[in-house]
Order: C-alpha cells, then sequence, then structure tokens
C-alpha cells in the first residue's frame, strides 16, 4: 500500500499535483512518547497516519494538559500545519501514543495546491470541520457531564481501541487526558474499585465490570 | 454602502458567481432577542452582518447555555449555513444580542460556488478557523481560568461593547453566557460588590472600580 491508497483525494489532484506532492513528501517512523509537534512556532506539516496512533493537546502555563482529539490509522492531521491557515489562533502540541509510521506533507507545499484547487480546498475544510466538531463535543462533555462519567468514558474508550481490559494507564496519564489532577483521578478510580467497577495496581487500571462502567456513562 | 462593499471576496468571483450571489441574497432585519438559527436542522445559509449584534451558543440537555462567540458589524456567520459541510456535528443556536440588519446567503447557493472556485473555499477555511480558534480560546478558558476571572473579563468586554460601564444584565443572562448557573453568578457578583468593584441593583452591573477588575483578569 502507497501514499496514493492512503490519501483519500488523490484522484483529485492533477499529474502536476500529484508530482509535488510525491516529491516533497517524506515517511517517518516516531516512537511511542515522541514529540512530532509544539505549538505555532512548529510548521511540522500535514501528517498522514499509516498506522499507530497519535494525541492533540492543549497545554496550560502550569502544564496541565487535555487532549482535544486522538488519531488513528488513515487519519490526517491538519492542525500540525496551522502555520498555512492564518486564522488559527491556538497552540496545540502532538505526540505519539503508540508506534506510529506517518507521512509528512510539507506546508507548503500543501498549501500551494490548496490555493489552486477547489477540491483539495473543501477537502482541507471538511477536515477542519472534523475537528471542529471533536472539540465541540469535547466541550460539551466538560460543560455539561460530571467527571466520574467523563473517566468511565474513557476507560470504556481505551478498553475498545487496545481490546484489553487491562489498561497500563498511570493516574496522571488520565489525568492529562481529561484536563484533570491526578489527586482527583485516584480519588475518583478509588471510588470506582470500591463499586467494583476496577481494579487498581501499580501502573494498570482493570476494568471488571464493563457494563456497570457503561451505565454509569449512559445515566 | 452594498453587499459587494461587506463582502471580503467579491472581487475574487467571476461575473457569474457575482449574478448568483447577488440574485440569491436578501436582507433579513431583526429585533433584539430573536432567535436566528437553531441547530442543524435549520439550514440558515450564511449571515453577514451589516450592523448589530449576534450570539452563538450551545445548549445543554437540561436548558443550559454557554456563548461560544458573539459576531459583530462586517463578520460572517458560517455555522448557520453548517448544513453544508458534511463534517460538522455539532449544533448552535444564534440570536441577535441587538437590533441587527443582515443579509442571508442561502446555503446551497455559497456552497456551488465554494465547489467551484478556490478562493471562495480558502475563504470559507479561514472562517472556519476563525471560529475555530475562538472555542480554543474558551475552552483554555474554562480549563484554566477560575470563573472570578471570567466573570471579571465578561464584565469588562461588556463594557466596551456597550461603551458604558452600568450594563443591563441580568445575573441569568451572565450565567447563560458563562455556562455557568444563576446562583453561581449572584453569589460571585455579590463578593465583586463587597471589594467595591460592582454596584448591584435590579437588571443592572454597574463597574465601579474598572482597574480592579482588569487587575483581576491579569493575575
Amino acid at each position: 500500500m502507497d501514499f496514493q491508497d492512503y490519501f483519500p483525494i488523490w484522484d483529485k489532484l492533477n499529474t502536476a499535483q500529484q508530482d509535488r506532492l510525491r516529491g516533497s513528501l517524506f515517511t517517518r517512523h516516531v516512537r511511542k512518547g515522541t514529540l512530532i509537534h509544539s505549538g505555532s512556532a512548529d510548521c511540522t506539516g500535514l501528517l498522514l497516519i499509516r498506522s499507530g496512533q497519535l494525541r492533540a493537546y492543549i497545554l496550560s502555563d502550569t502544564g496541565r494538559e487535555i487532549t482535544i482529539y486522538r488519531l488513528f490509522d488513515r487519519d490526517i492531521c491538519l492542525l500540525s500545519a496551522s502555520c498555512m491557515l492564518r486564522s488559527i489562533q491556538f497552540e496545540i502540541t502532538i505526540e505519539a501514543e503508540k508506534d506510529t509510521e506517518l507521512w509528512v506533507i510539507p506546508a507548503e507545499i500543501y498549501q500551494g495546491i490548496m490555493e489552486e484547487s477547489a477540491a483539495v480546498s473543501n477537502y482541507t475544510n471538511e477536515l477542519m470541520a472534523s475537528r471542529f466538531s471533536d472539540v465541540m463535543w469535547l466541550m460539551e462533555q466538560i460543560m455539561w457531564k460530571s467527571l466520574d462519567k467523563r473517566v468511565a468514558a474513557f476507560l470504556l474508550e481505551e478498553a475498545a481501541i487496545e481490546e484489553t481490559t487491562v489498561l497500563n494507564r498511570t493516574h496522571e496519564s488520565i489525568a492529562n487526558h481529561l484536563g484533570s489532577h491526578r489527586e482527583v483521578i485516584t480519588r475518583m478510580l478509588r471510588y470506582f474499585q470500591k463499586e467494583g467497577m476496577v481494579r487498581l495496581s501499580r501502573g494498570t487500571v482493570e476494568l471488571t465490570n464493563v457494563p456497570k462502567l457503561q451505565q454509569l456513562c449512559d445515566e
């Protein structure tokens, strides 16, 4: 499988545009934990994920984090090329949550094609609208959902992604996903444990009653 | 002043596109308090504000609100035409905060032009990026700023917009802006009053110490 099989609008490019793209993109293999993009000073380019998992998050002045979206196989990360959009006025950080293979499309090449091609520009619009929707979903969660439901939803999401009920997650990393504090997450997880929904041990959270966690989310 | 003086990329349209736009748009005069757009079922079209003020907000199941952005003279509201973007998966409500004169561009006309014109599509990208940035700013406020600073910032913003330090605002409407509860806002404003920053009376909040409010925001 080649780049053109992964890039959804390859067929909408003309030959010259295909050549420019093919001639400028490159592949990267990054290890789990690698910081791929950091704030607006960094014009990394668009990232097309061949396999792996990325996390985009924002950082407070005091080092707190909250995940704003996650990307999986075949997803495209647009905001790592936010330098090409004047009106993007925020800074995100992107790290690999798993070993990841990806293609990098240099921002200035993509921008050049986007400026001449309505098809590419409209596709970019849809990409941005998807990420915008992710953030609006998150906003609704933060505003209207209590933290117990958000923790339960995160544990279930992780279990689905990892295909296991034994999660290798520190309380700190869960706090960083949800924009909370470690102490708060620890207290919540201990409450879940008392209720028989999880079993805690050093560095892992085991889901022992998935239906009950699901019920908590759905309430 | 005509539509073409307000629409920033008029000169980038060809004559046929200009004619289609001019032939389909219409003006609306809405009174303060009018609901202009309500959720995704409603494909109102793009709104270009000639004069006035709009507020875009989201609503919870239980009727709570939070303002996600506000629009003023010459601003364009894109999300009232979100039906034309498949990937927009959230619902916003738009109401007039003042008597407002605006042009409505029907969504299907704009979409047709956007699909054929890279210039229009790229402009739309920038519009969406602006609103996306507004929401990310708000997210950062909610996550990392305490409510006292957010209330102070809102009062100062209102005073700047209205060009007066006597705001005709109920505690309820402030709560709806900030995604909070009336009781919480009342308690906060009483604390501000005790600190000499505001004076409260029925239906109004008077800012009596702007520098102190500013200092609270900047801390």
